[in-house]
């Protein structure tokens, strides 16, 4: 491969919402494995890393969850399907990813203990609106990330709230835990996205 | 000025959360404008950019906001700390930002009215909590920009949910549907990050 590596800037230019996809077109899982782990860079709130992925490549699931999409078509011509889950139950990682830490020499035993008590301290006892809140906003950092990491790779892709959600979660499984947030549509586009236009600063800034 | 960009992969790898910063550095408020600007181009739920921000670069208020947020160093001695805040009522801006798309040439009339149908047959009906959900997501996205933009101008920043949010809106006179979603710290590091591990992908990810 001798793809031209894009700036920064270049690509938060470039990346635009696609909802046309070439149908035919179909990514590697490996591909998608790739990106995902790559955007797993991105933070979260005490590293708890709430995001949970469904990856949906089949052609039949695909169809399925357009139905549950309204309708729309990108779900059905995109390559793939990212969901993107908010476990509100995060924070019984701790242990884990604090011993994950110690073993990879990041953090040494009592900065481990003091990881997971700031975390035992305070999540259980958040409320569970609070927690989805927090996994949603951790949920966007990562998505983020896929959606650049993907057009720097040439592919386009398009985040969509607009899905029945408990619809989902049924079809889907979900534990109680598991939020839907977010569905992301990537693939090789067949048509320009439309441009759209932005509120100036002024009037969602203020500086003090 | 001469700057090396940096491509994306490296900049991903590389930003990770400072907590330590040189107190003595002051960014300018115009590259945090430009910070700002530039991460704008995040998408956002029906393009409805529910994001709303503080800056914060005055002293003693920073220091009275260390106070709400866990008495976290780096909340005083960051250059700045952008509150990132979510409008749950974000739909009602649905009219201008349409009118915006068909004056800068990205929609005609048609368009125009479908995306004011389409966002006024949805948003007004859905439970508050769901627009906050989709409002935190909005958050993340464009935090993610905001932090990658940062480290490619050469600083530094650190996301926190850990703070007061009630006593927050209180403070800064929030209107009831705007909710803080998340502070980022952003300055001149004065020591580096330390490492943090992460969930292999199979333990988070599932493919169909």
């Amino acid at each position: 491969m001798t793809t031209m590596t894009k700036d920064l800037y270049t690509l938060i230019q470039e990346r635009k919402s696609v909802r046309k996809y070439d149908p035919s077109f179909k990514m590697t899982q490996t591909e998608l494995e790739e990106i995902l782990t790559a955007a797993t860079t991105a933070p979260s709130s005490s590293n708890l890393q709430s995001w949970r992925f469904i990856v949906i490549q089949d052609e039949a699931t695909k169809k399925e969850l357009r139905a549950i999409a309204n309708g729309q078509e990108q779900v059905e011509t995109a390559s793939a399907i990212i969901a993107v889950i908010g476990d509100s139950d995060m924070y019984k990682n701790v242990e884990r990813i604090a011993a994950q830490n110690v073993a990879e020499g990041h953090m040494d035993e009592k900065q481990k203990n003091t990881m997971i008590n700031n975390a035992m301290n305070l999540y259980p006892f958040a409320p569970v609106e609070l927690r989805q809140n927090i996994a949603s906003y951790d949920a966007g950092l990562i998505s983020m990330q896929i959606m650049l990491i993907a057009k720097e790779k040439g592919y386009d892709t398009v985040p969509m709230a607009g899905f029945d959600m408990a619809k989902f979660a049924e079809r889907f499984e979900l534990p109680k835990h598991h939020h839907p947030i977010a569905l992301i549509a990537i693939g090789k586009a067949a048509a320009p996205a439309h441009g759209t236009s932005r509120l100036p600063l002024k009037e969602i800034a203020r500086f003090i």
